[in-house]
């Protein structure tokens, strides 16, 4: 069986896992998300292809839930006593092992899904089960148009990590942008493994700065309308909040309601223009289901928490087999 | 006073503090040995230039005579578990730090020289004694031609880190190549520094990798050369060894034997078409002095072990006052 994975960094490492536990012989293709990636220190970092890595590897740190556990921080003291800016994104010294090795190879000429090849090898082994690929080998960067009372435009635009890490996702968001994505093409692997799935899922993770990325690179969002597969979305909005990360912040921009049904109406059915079969949402949103309703979106409501790989897993399965109402069941 | 210093690394940098020591309310500008300088893991390092810094700064690793103290090893643990290749350069944590700093800088388009002066900044202050220059802002590299048995050509050329922190100075020298040297230009301040000097010193350091290539930049031997000031060289080889590290592993490469009279023959009497006024040796090779005779060289023996700044001090201050044979006195 050959799923893929449309997915994030934290949240979308926790569901990739679940997949994994619920398919325990399929190969899983995560198409990962790009557009966070940011340069600092001259180091190309790649905040959700390695917390994917990582995180499948055992290794993320579980408290902080990004970066490496056993982390030294010997680096970035001494960049701040540089006063070498930015020092709001820490980077950890294991980590910033993986950004040399990524800037050097980026540097030589190899594309960003070899060298994700190359770290996905060393943290997950030859045989993993799991293939990471990048949305695209091209630089994308989401932008955040954000107010901002001390600028004469009373407007400022950030990096989304500095939105993000630095300002908390706190000013008004105005705007999103995903800067080059229209120019950028998927990176080697990724349509292919769209056409050759028997399961395409899209992880919980935030509908625009992680799967809405990964759709926009031209040519992905057309791959799953025109997957052979089924194509099952899981809601990282329960009850009207995101789980993680700062999707409420950001879905007003781009005009969506901060509500599960609402996101599932974003991504659309297949059968009326948009990428998905199904939508699952958490069981305390059950209600809003009423909301899909002529839609031409199969949904169903499951408790959507990823506590453990286990409860994910069931998540899925569930989510995938469809529910008592009646929907095909999209996958055995 | 005004006294410029051309210098190596470890052993350059005692010196350089023994210069300090010996005239307290002198300006000195050292003028460092890059040709030494490596890229690896993508980031441009400076050794020479380092280890100057950290030494004035009283940040040197006492113990291994290199890097920084209170250092740390994640990064390049993490590195070698990447197979990450040269494994057999050490980069500290903290010394990484400075490493980005450079390399960003460099990236950015600001010469050596000033990404040196804000380093410079940063460990000695902003109202330091010592101006620290990069021979050049150009791209030198010394490489080591050495024998190998393993090669079809029964030889091998290897940059100088790798001739001796890899292979330890083993293999048989047969060559030794500045590359770029020839097409170098000295850093902005190196001649106006010399041509303003009260004094000019070359520090006991290698006459081959370390005073050779400040001296190869065009236009250095010849503002040397030309200089008002006095120009006085001390031996790093005592007994017919160097005090540090290889240089009797590369005199024989270039035609100079292994003795202190020997180098200060190669540096030359400026009277005679070289580079220096008088040529200090310690006091074991005080019996090597007849072998000046003729040369046009001054000279002097007292012993140079630069055990403390102290020490350094007192036979930087006896070689620049001149002996009791009559040479004239230097400098007050």
């Amino acid at each position: 069986m050959q799923i893929v994975v449309l997915a994030g960094g934290v949240g979308g490492s926790r569901f990739v896992r679940g997949v994994l536990a619920a398919y325990p012989q399929a190969r899983v293709t995560v198409v990962g998300n790009t557009a966070d990636d940011i340069t600092m220190h001259g180091l190309r970092i790649c905040p959700d292809l390695d917390t994917m890595t990582y995180a499948l590897a055992g290794a993320i740190d579980p408290d902080r839930g990004w970066g490496l556990a056993d982390e030294g921080w010997r680096v970035m003291e001494e960049l701040r006593a540089h006063q070498a800016e930015p020092t709001w994104f820490n980077l950890g010294d294991r980590d910033i092992a993986t950004h040399l090795l990524r800037t050097q190879m980026l540097a030589a000429g190899h594309p960003l899904s070899e060298v994700t090849r190359v770290l996905a090898r060393r943290w997950l082994g030859a045989d993993s089960r799991v293939e990471l690929l990048p949305m695209t080998d091209d630089r994308v960067e989401t932008h955040v148009r954000v107010a901002d009372p001390h600028s004469p435009s009373g407007e400022r635009v950030v990096h989304f990590q500095e939105f993000w890490v630095r300002l908390h996702a706190e000013p008004p968001v105005l705007g999103v942008a995903q800067v080059g994505i229209e120019r950028a093409t998927p990176a080697e692997g990724v349509l292919a493994a769209l056409a050759a799935a028997d399961l395409v899922l899209l992880a919980p993770s935030n509908p625009v700065v992680s799967i809405g990325p990964v759709l926009g690179v031209p040519g992905v969002r057309e791959a799953v309308r025109s997957a052979p597969a089924p194509v099952v979305g899981f809601s990282g909005i329960l009850s009207g909040r995101p789980v993680l990360g700062m999707a409420d912040k950001l879905l007003p921009a781009v005009g969506v309601e901060v509500d599960a049904a609402a996101v599932g109406l974003h991504y659309g059915a297949r059968s009326a223009g948009g990428v998905l079969d199904r939508w699952v949402v958490d069981s305390a949103d059950a209600a809003s289901l009423a909301r899909l309703r002529g839609s031409g979106l199969a949904a169903l409501a499951h408790p959507l928490l990823m506590t453990t790989p286990e409860l994910t897993a069931e998540f899925i399965r569930a989510g995938v087999a469809g529910g008592p109402d009646g929907d095909r069941a999209l996958a055995s």
